[in-house]
């Protein structure tokens, strides 16, 4: 079936010019975008004359298994945090539990304009149905940690192999399979290697937490001499398919070896600024070494929503004031990693407006007072610097009208 | 007459214990609060069952004249920013241009539960008559700067003079007058002492930005031989009818003199971000030297939106991240900031749902995505880190409902 964005008051295409069009059409044929241009036809028709298309917006890293612990731990130090209030809570959530929470955390992305996500968690399969049923775009890893000596290795990875299986099962596209190693703080080496190889084998991402705190790069320094990334590097980890949430800790040595072996980083600003790890992701030096850096909420419990405008709007926020400079990460920027980059970072083709790309798209109420005054120059400011989720109309997910 | 909000389900009342209480009616005479109880009864009912009602947020320090400049310049350096956008936009500014933006920004402010605001500008006579039109709370005041010897200290003292005789015929208690020296670098000694006389004379506050910028305390070092706060106190400026804005370079020394004089402070962190100021005010030195310290948004050119809860969730994150500490700027902190802590520093019965406080209050639906899962004791947690302007429902000022 063909639908139609009718006569969208804007277009923000994030395309190779960063075009924003006005007046025209989005034609989508199934899944993906047929074509741009004016008075296109098709068998059902959205009138866009009062809104402003973007592609949907990628969150690169959460756990939203963990969404009815909302508000359940703040302000607390970080140890507290996990080991009084989030590990005791955690070993009562049921996989029933789990899927309510995913029900709940898929519409809130949903509807503040989000379209895939990338998650690590417990549960899984259930995370996974919940995504089946209510149509976004997900890529799915277990969360994998043996070095507290109650998870054997190999029973680790045989629920890898088993989500796996779950996964292809529900037959959707939408719906991808990863590997997730916890952290380098938390996996054993061997279970380090063995999922490495598991990703090379299924041909899929491999989706890991990297020198989040102070504490796990003095840890890693004292047990294995080397920094996170130095360490990982040592054993081979390394490559275009792993995807490093947080980054906050890392040296320009640590940098250049993320650009060669080609890693993305998952920025999330809100979560290291609420659980206070000090150190902030350095975009300048990644962007200058040429690592693609997505952007990601990490978890209800350390954020506490999973709105990616307000995400984009405190990225460039905590940018500046750590350089002390206003001209790192503008809006066009951080824009591009809650879409592009993110896209890129999934290796999905997606992230953008143009001809055959996934017609996974944003429907902004043009309308809305936290977008005014709107002109054709000021959007990508007031889309990072002004408006959050309220702002969304309407979202497609696979060419498919879902909010 | 007499207003029922009957049978919220939680009233944040941010009374002196910090109640939450549950199922019980607020009932409003006039445009006071009149009791808190069970089983009230009045001439008009609103149903607030599926409500949280909270005091109105009360916004510090803002620049609502600005509404139209939204987006026009962002990412820049503040010399350039100031220089090649702002200024050259404001000479712009018709006091007709002024009015659009007030009525656009008062707007906002209400509808993302802001009840009261803290503003100096241009045209404040345009600004007063939005207020009084529309129904929110402000304290207004007229920038002065004289400086730059284009605008004679005495003809900026006769436009205050004038702004408080137009306020005193719009006869509205809503709308206070207030006197505003822009900033010690900005104002002669002379114009600094006669706008503290002139506050003192009109018995209302007196309105200015202080310690904004590194360059202003290097300026302040270099001219005066002191820093800001020492400058003002030298001169016997400082008092408690001061609400000084930003406060991101001052010294232990400068908070004990702020704390002495009885000065409150308007935090405005996402501005002092996004203008990469470098400094963050010292929330936990303050606190402990007994400053009051409120929360305010600055301008939508610097922000770029007017919605306090953001604000709110930005001050616990860049306090957190700031002193490397995840207690610091605990929740119920943050909203204190943003609630009584702003009605102490504008010296207004407000802030608070209490008998005999002004009925400045938010319902918010309690059903609201971002406010999931509703629990009594998570509710400080949702306002502060995951709510936002879209959770607001209605609004009342004065005991009217505007919203």
């Amino acid at each position: 079936m063909k639908t139609l964005l009718k006569n969208c008051k804007y277009i923000v295409t994030q395309n190779s010019k960063r075009q924003i069009l006005e007046n025209q059409d989005v034609l989508i044929n199934g899944n993906k975008i047929e074509k741009i241009g004016k008075n296109l036809k098709a068998d059902e028709t959205i009138d866009c004359s009062q809104n402003i298309v973007m592609p949907g917006l990628i969150n690169l890293h959460t756990h939203i298994g963990m969404q009815l612990l909302r508000g359940i731990a703040d302000d607390m130090h970080l140890k507290d945090w996990l080991n009084k209030k989030i590990l005791p809570a955690e070993s009562k959530l049921t996989p029933d539990k789990i899927y309510v929470a995913s029900t709940m955390a898929i519409q809130e992305m949903l509807r503040t304009g989000t379209t895939c996500f990338n998650d690590q968690y417990i549960s899984m399969n259930k995370v996974a149905d919940a995504v089946k049923e209510i149509g976004i775009r997900a890529f799915l890893s277990r969360g994998l940690v043996d070095i507290d000596g109650k998870n054997p290795t190999e029973k680790r990875l045989k629920e890898t192999d088993e989500l796996a299986n779950h996964i292809k099962q529900l037959k959707s596209s939408r719906i991808s399979f990863a590997v997730g190693p916890h952290a380098p703080y938390t996996c054993s080496k061997n279970l380090l290697i063995k999922s490495q190889k598991l990703a090379k084998k299924y041909n899929v991402l491999n989706h890991i937490h990297i020198a989040e705190t102070r504490k796990e790069l003095a840890d890693s320094l004292k047990n294995y001499g080397k920094r996170p990334v130095e360490y990982l590097e040592s054993i081979g980890f390394l490559d275009k398919k792993v995807i490093a949430a947080h980054c906050c800790w890392i040296t320009k040595g640590e940098i250049k070896t993320l650009a060669k072996r080609g890693v993305s980083v998952a920025h999330c600003p809100r979560s290291n600024m609420k659980l206070a790890s000090g150190g902030i992701m350095p975009l300048k030096e990644l962007q200058e070494a040429g690592v693609n850096v997505g952007l990601g909420t990490d978890s209800a419990v350390s954020n506490n929503n999973l709105d990616m405008f307000e995400e984009m709007h405190t990225c460039a926020l905590v940018q500046k004031h750590n350089y002390w400079d206003a001209t790192v990460a503008p809006a066009q920027t951080v824009f591009d990693m809650a879409t592009i980059n993110g896209a890129k970072a999934l290796r999905i083709n997606a992230g953008s407006i143009e001809k055959g790309k996934l017609a996974d798209l944003v429907l902004l109420d043009a309308n809305h007072f936290l977008l005014q005054p709107l002109e054709k120059n000021r959007i990508i400011s007031h889309l990072v610097y002004s408006a959050n989720g309220s702002c969304v109309q309407k979202v497609l997910v696979d060419g498919k009208q879902i909010i």
